[in-house]
């Protein structure tokens, strides 16, 4: 089973390197993007027997304990076959 | 309109921020992560008058230019809205 999480700072959050993406894009000529903003994809493959329901819950676990920083950060999961 | 760019190493290139995760989820005892890889997700605000197939060429164009590391990166383009 696999799991894509995608990890974006909340609304509101600076974004420092997203900024740097966008001025970069400016100076290369590409002059109608008025946002950047720049996140994480953490695809994980997970072994043994679990439904969809449980594989879940560990990720979102996982997601609280490690992989997000939940003061300046969202997330979302997503469960694949 | 809004893209987002999912950016992910290819396969078979090594990915140490990916083991690096891995190993601290089997620390905190989840046992379950077979592999772990870890990708970029870039997303974009885009102005001016552009219908969906002019947007994703010239999203695709900064990847190309800026946002990928094509020798060692694939992306993937969906634009939303």
């Amino acid at each position: 089973m696999k799991a894509v999480v995608n990890i974006y700072l909340k609304e509101g959050v600076l974004d420092p390197q997203g900024k740097a993406v966008h001025h970069a894009l400016h100076s290369l000529g590409f002059r109608n993007t008025e946002d950047v903003r720049v996140g994480k994809q953490i695809v994980l493959n997970l072994k043994g027997e679990m439904d969809e329901k449980e594989a879940r819950k560990e990720v979102e676990d996982m997601c609280e304990k490690l992989l997000a920083n939940t003061v300046i950060e969202d997330y979302t999961i997503e469960i694949v076959k």
